[in-house]
């Protein structure tokens, strides 16, 4: 079949709409009409060619939404309708990862995902007779697309597809950042590095789980705002205090926070993070995909006196199992979205969102088909 | 009164033997007689003029077992003929960190403690007129010493000082990291880099809680057979290997260990003990006191796939709680300790015990008064 398609025919080059050749879904895959992606950093990332691992030309896109179109041979838990959100993050319940019950990060297609392809080693887009990459096992800036069943979640009929697609990627990472990975208690004292897209989620799910002083931290003023509507208690800006920002937060948290966020991807401020924490238990999330070769580094003191550095993927959460929940608590008022998809654009504009994204005035933009 | 002990007057210098001073203990301290005391790598740490906050002069020591042979007014837990542990790492039941129930840094007497004094302010040793500060809140290079009620263990009284002495840091440091701050569950495979007093102890402490694989990994390969005594199952000379180390570890435990224990001090060692985990939930625990200045570096997306850093002092053991357990399990068998005091010494000869540890010719050279 044809599908219209944003596609990334080399990198730091704008995305062109065609008209790709879409192959049907084979065994164990199903075919997904995609109804609204949202534009991520990370597609960003790779399309500006900082990803050593980015393949070209390929389908950009993980954070999309849409409903079940076609299934292949063998597939017994989607069926044609089922509204779904793809996961870059599978969940096969098989793999030495999956049940191990201590990762969400299964392991079943890794491999072929990292190299642009379906589990079966081949590619199901091309455009004309040229292979192009899927990116992420998603491809959602693709009008259809074809995924793993593995690596598709089913949500609720009654979620719309523009607000529910952001599940795909920036709430579940923020919020499940804060309830999978570093399970927050109530009553915590917690910093939250960065206000973005991740970091507003991150923020909200610190409000679900009942913490104590919300501190969010980030260089531009206008994120205040942003961070208050979604429960952040208090602000810092470490362009406008004097000093040491690590010195700032453990004095405003009394000897630090019980848990630290990096939603920014700088490993300065990953370093900040965690000397940030309480000593004792303080514990630090990393979020952020840092640009490739750099390191984050501290004195072993810092772990020694019981400060624990962790990072996160897809914030902790089990595709298939846990997306669907992230869906259900924002239906039920627990998670609001809503005022982050910031921009909608048909697919025609999809190289506005990037360029939204860089001038930092989009929390999301959420592309439609 | 008077005291025999082997005072540090300055870095760098042997011990001396001398007949110092000693006040009785105020309120809310005791006085304990020291019968064995251990000489170990942070002993020598200080005593080489490592720390930058060491001290002179000085009574070091800190890993001891005695009598309590007076109380200070107030002193409730603890009476007269009580056998005890020393600890440095006190535990008040009333500060912010021992009530937070997350870790076993209390922090009562820390600003004191770190400069060698005790609570009050005041140091009960001195030397001819002359200030003799105390050391970790212990100071277990003297036959009679004050701590206050809070920084003493009881233990039972069937113990031999001369092993018991081992569980004031040594044992409990390495056992503790095991079972308080890794937590390892039964059959998970594990590494510990290093086989020295701490390392050896770790071992134990693995096959205690039902590790399935215990690789040892040490650049002495005489210490095998140590390791080996003690419940390892595999060991890993580095120099011994074709290529990485990292890599040789993560094919050995097919993808890498659930745990890692670095008990060697050496910030190159901590990165490859990080990056010997597996993907997805493998923990490193840093144990060694590292060099001064010296810093951990890796790159962050070993901890956003789910690697975790961590580090332990005196193996997260509340001390007058969780001391006490670790002398039953000995005396129950559950550990050994016998084996791992190779040298017995007067206190005369306590210089001895600096140079066999730094021979490596020794695990634990203990001190008797």
């Amino acid at each position: 079949m044809k599908t219209r398609a944003a596609v990334a025919f080399a990198a730091k080059q704008p995305l062109e709409i065609v008209e790709v050749d879409l192959e049907g879904p084979r065994a164990g895959e199903v075919l997904i009409e995609i109804k609204a992606t949202g534009v991520c950093h990370t597609d960003a990332y790779t399309l500006d060619g900082l990803d050593s691992e980015g393949l070209f030309p390929s389908i950009l896109g993980h954070e999309g939404a849409g409903v079940v179109v076609e299934v292949g041979p063998g597939v017994t838990s989607l069926a044609v309708g089922d509204h779904v959100i793809p996961l870059y993050t599978p969940e096969c319940r098989q793999c030495k990862s999956c049940l191990s019950g201590k990762t969400n990060l299964c392991t079943a297609i890794r491999a072929t995902q990292g190299k642009g392809l379906m589990p079966d080693g081949t590619s199901r887009f091309s455009y004309k007779g040229q292979t192009i990459h899927h990116y992420m096992g998603c491809s959602t800036f693709s009008n259809y697309t074809v995924l793993p069943e593995i690596a598709v979640a089913r949500i609720r009929k009654d979620a719309p597809f523009k607000t529910a697609c952001y599940c795909g990627c920036g709430v579940t990472t923020g919020v499940g950042a804060v309830v999978n990975t570093a399970k927050v208690e109530p009553g915590a004292n917690a910093v939250v590095f960065g206000l973005g897209g991740i970091g507003l989620n991150v923020i909200q799910g610190l409000k679900l789980v009942g913490a104590n002083m919300i501190i969010g931290v980030d260089i531009n003023p206008d994120r205040e705002a942003w961070g208050r509507q979604f429960g952040m208690t208090h602000f810092v800006n470490p362009k406008a205090i004097d000093g040491d920002i690590v010195a700032h937060l453990v004095a405003l948290t009394d000897g630090g926070a019980d848990y630290t966020f990096d939603a920014t991807g700088n490993t300065t401020v990953m370093r900040q993070a965690l000397e940030a924490c309480h000593r004792g238990w303080g514990e630090s999330i990393i979020i952020g995909v840092a640009e490739a070769g750099k390191e984050i580094a501290t004195r072993p003191f810092q772990l020694v006196t019981g400060r624990v550095w962790k990072g996160t993927a897809f914030g902790g959460a089990r595709g298939r199992t846990d997306t669907p929940k992230i869906v259900d608590w924002y239906m039920d008022g627990k998670i609001q979205i809503d005022p982050m998809i910031t921009h909608v654009l048909p697919l025609e504009r999809i190289n506005e969102a990037f360029d939204l994204m860089h001038a930092g005035e989009s929390i999301r933009t959420v592309v439609t088909f």
